[in-house]
Parts: C-alpha cells; structure tokens; sequence
C-alpha cells in the first residue's frame, strides 16, 4: 500500500520508519511546517534526518501531502478538541478521494464521530482506528472480534503518564509533585502534564469506545464523560488504601450508556493495578466472562504497529 | 453461514445454542451416535434436548452430516493424539468439498498442522482455529493482526485445571490429592485428570502457537514439546515458593524454536500468576513490547464465542 503520514511526532515517525518493513511504500510524510513527498516513495531516513537538523521534513507544502498518491492517509498529528481541527479535515479530504485513512489522532473520532462515519458511508474509503485506543494494545480488533453488541461494559487503565504517577505515588510515599517532577525529567510526563493528570486523555478513549459499542446508535463526546483527574488526590489516600490492600487508579469505564473517568479503589494485587506505564483494558462480554488486555498503551514504536496492522486489514 | 456442526459436548451444544443469535443457521449437528440434519436448518433445542433424553441428537447417520448442506463445519469432536482422527478426517472432507472448516478440536493442528495447511492450499476453504487456544481469549487473531513474524515469544498459563489445583494448593496450604479431588467434586477437573495435571492439553496448545508462529518454516507436534505436569509437585514447593514472594504456575512458553510446559516460579502477583480456571497468554512483540491477554481459557459458551468469531471472520 502507498502511505501518506500526516504527522511527523513520535508516531509518525514510527510508522514512517516501520512501513517499509511491512512491506508498505511512504509517499509522503509532513508536520505542520512542510512536508516530504514523492510519488514512488520518499527517502524517510532523510527526511527524519532533515526534520531532526532543521526542524522540516521536507521542501514541499503540507498540502501536497494530502492532495498526493496514496491509498491509506495516516493521521497521526495532535488530537485536538471540539471541530478535531485540522484531522477532521484530513481525513475529510482523503475519503472524498475515496481513500482509507487510519487515524493515531484521537479528535475525529472522539468529537466528531458520526461526522466521521457519514462520510465514511459516503466514500470507497474506510476509516480505521485501532492506534486511538491502548497503542500497542488489541483493543477495538477484540471488540469487533466479539461485534460490539456482545461487549457489554469496557473498564481500564488508559494513561501511562497518570498510572506512572499513582504508582511512584503508591509504591514509594511520595507526593504528587515530586512523582510528578520525576516523571517529567524521565520523559514519562510532559512539560505541561494537564491532558494526562486531569483524565482528558483516558476520557476520549473511553468517548471512543463508547461510540464503537453504541454502533451507531447514539453519539459520545467529551462533553459526555464525566471526568475527574489525579490532581487533588492526597498521598494519604494512597496510605488509607494501602491499609485495606487496595490502591488507587485513574480508572475509565463505559457502562450502561456512561462514561466516567476518575480515581478508583482498586485490589492492590488485581489486574487493574498495574504499574507503571502500562494499560489495561477489561471487556465485559455476553458469553464468555471477561477479558483482559494489558501492554504498552503509548509510544511511537508500539502505536505504530496498531496504525500498521489497520493498514494490512485494508490490505487484506 | 448455515453450518454443520460435529461434536455435540460442551463445545458444540453451544455452539449450536448461539449460532442463531448470530445470524447463522445449523444444518446438521452431530456426535458419534447420530446426527440432527436438515438443510434448511435444524431445530437446535429439540436436538439437545434429545440427546438429554435418549443421549442422541437425532435419528440421522453422523456421516450424513458431514455430507450434508454447509458453507463451514465446525469440527468440536474430541480432541486426539497421533493421527488425530476421526477430527482430521472429518476437516479432510471438508474441504475436499471446498468448505470451510472451524476448529475446536486441537488434534488436526497440533498433530498434524503441514498436512492440514497443505490440504487447505487445495482447496477453496479456509481453515481457522482461534477455539483451540485459550477459549474465548483472542490470542491467534492478535498473533494474526500483528503478523506471526512479529511475536518473538508466546508464553502462558493455557490449564484451567491445573491452575485451579494450584492456585488453591498455594492460597489454602492443602496438598495435590485434596485439591483435586475437590476440582472432580466441582466439575473443574475430569474423572481421569491426567490430560490436565500431566500437561499435554497446555503442551498441545502451545504445540499450535508454535506451529502458527513458524509459519510453515518448521511443524511441531506433540513429540517435540517438552512436558511435564504438576502431579509429583509437593505442597512444600508451594510453601517455600510463597516465604520468597513466588508461586507456581504450569507454565508453557514457545522460544528459540522450543516448546516447553512445566511448573515454573513466577513472582506472586504478577501477571502469570491467575488464579483460578483463568487463562493468560504473554506475547513478546517485536516493536510493541509484552503484550498479555487474559480470560476464561475454556468453557462451552466462552469456546463457542471463539468459534463464531472465526465464523465471521470466514463470512465478511
């Protein structure tokens, strides 16, 4: 397949760098200030050479990334709130071109989704999304596995950064800014840490799951989950906890047409306690109990292989 | 899909219980003592329900069956070692007639995997198996989604049995024969256990995941497969284990072109250790980290999700 990558942050880039070996030509990549694009095939290693030197990947405009030849548009540049501007565009011009577009970008999808499937319905293109919820994890694939009618309630852990925090919090007796601080200096956490720590992040995967259970018949936004971060949570909560062999973690849950986000009592040793960055995802499901799903739930690498493997389903 | 169903156990009775809540229609079910055919459909109920009765499903020959009207036959007769029949024969003509065929019975594919693919490759079905690993936990559709090339490792607890046995050795300090006899008294272990404690039913799971793994470079069978069960295991193992923090699991693990179940120490609350009849497999991804899928490993209702999974999967 010919791969056009919009979005050149650590996601992109993987994808950039893993498509050839799954056997995938990359006939463009940008970011936001320019772009690299070549009908049959750029050059990614200098592209990602010159986007590290000079901060472009590329002489070419943007634009031409998206007008180019390809047949899976890969979305993969910041999520963005509300209009999901500028993905929702994207993926809006790739599927009037009746192209497929596999998203990392978690807007359209969150914000927009039954825009997302009326033009969906309107193309030759099919949209794609394993990427948006758990990275690496095979969350939407279990789930259309199932067909989402037999999924009746989905639970987890869907942020590394805040899971990191809670458990440094827990497992050491420190406070949140000082975990907080820690995680910023290993790269765990961000400069500006809000869309993790205060649940924005877990809420619109959880907004994503949502709308992938309801088939359709009802619509989520953020502005339907009810969220509530890790911010305020005293260390002493963590202790309280602890006494009672429990923790506490930033737990989403889509139930009973709900979706919530906050920080939970957990078993201390359960299977939603886990530590570190990783995630977990349980489905609830009609006949057959539920499953849990855990892994690396971020990072380059491990996103992209979620944005690969949509590739080859389209391939397939 | 109408589909034909062999094997009227745990398995196949469900199978042939949800079939229609999924769209699909049972032309024929059978055990080795008769068959429920009609091609326009069966009705399901008054075949299981005879076969509560007088033992049989119905009047008709099982071979009547097997010839009879079907697009996939699902094949869910007991497993068997060797030559893996009459479960070989029986996905033999199938797909000799270009049908597709579903399998529940772990035989044809641990036994017998060169000559199940190469007879596949002759004809117009598809052959899936999703049922014989782990139940109703997606383990060969995510070996699948992330190409078999890209799972360096396969690792897991694949027993409910034995891990029942075990994890109640280790949570109530009782011995084998106790804990055992328990299981037969709820229905978690047969009346002859061996399959179970000795190791094979694990062994041959994982005699599969190699199979799928090597992609036809190398078969694996049973002979190949390093086994040993948890029979001579003595609850002091267990006691010594927990003073350092560990248990024991029957763990069966796919490596370096290796198969091998045995007892294995693994830290107490860490992933590997489920309790119960719970079933977890760890995948060691190339680019994606570890990966764990955990759930109910077995199950009529839980296995028969797995096999119309992979009907669907035949029909989209």
């Amino acid at each position: 397949m010919r791969i056009a990558i919009l979005g050149a942050g650590a996601v992109g880039s993987s994808v950039a760098e893993l498509a050839g070996e799954y056997g995938h030509t990359v006939t463009a990549l940008a970011d936001s200030r320019g772009a690299a694009v070549d009908p049959g095939g750029i050059d990614v290693e200098t592209a990602l050479d010159r986007k590290e030197r000079e901060g472009v990947v590329g002489g070419s405009d943007p634009e031409d990334a998206l007008a180019g030849a390809y047949d899976v548009l890969v979305e993969a540049t910041p999520t963005t709130l509300g209009d999901a501007q500028p993905g929702f565009g994207h993926l809006r011009a790739a599927l009037e071109r009746d192209r497929h577009v596999v998203l990392a970008n978690k807007g359209p999808v969150a914000e927009r989704y039954a825009d997302v499937r009326a033009l969906e319905r309107e193309s030759e293109g099919r949209v794609l999304m394993e990427a948006t919820v758990g990275g690496a994890m095979p969350v939407l694939s279990t789930i259309d596995d199932f067909g989402p009618g037999r999924i009746t309630a989905a639970r987890g852990v869907l942020n590394g950064t805040a899971n990191f925090v809670l458990s440094r919090m827990a497992a050491e007796g420190l406070g949140y800014e000082h975990v907080l601080a820690e995680a910023q200096d290993l790269g765990v956490a961000e400069a500006d840490p809000s869309f993790d720590v205060e649940g924005t992040d877990a809420a619109l995967k959880c907004v994503i799951l949502a709308n992938v259970l309801a088939r359709g018949d009802r619509e989520y936004t953020l502005a339907d989950a009810d969220v509530e971060g890790i911010k305020s949570l005293p260390g002493s909560a963590l202790e309280l906890a602890n006494e009672d062999g429990r923790t506490i973690r930033l737990i989403g849950e889509v139930s009973d047409g709900a979706v919530r986000v906050g920080p939970r009592l957990v078993p201390a040793y359960g299977a939603l306690a886990v530590t570190g960055t990783r995630n977990i995802v349980q489905l609830e499901t009609e006949h057959a109990g539920r499953l849990n799903v855990s892994g690396r739930g971020a990072g380059g690498p491990e996103t992209a292989t979620a944005v690969l493997a949509d590739v080859d389903r389209l391939d397939s």
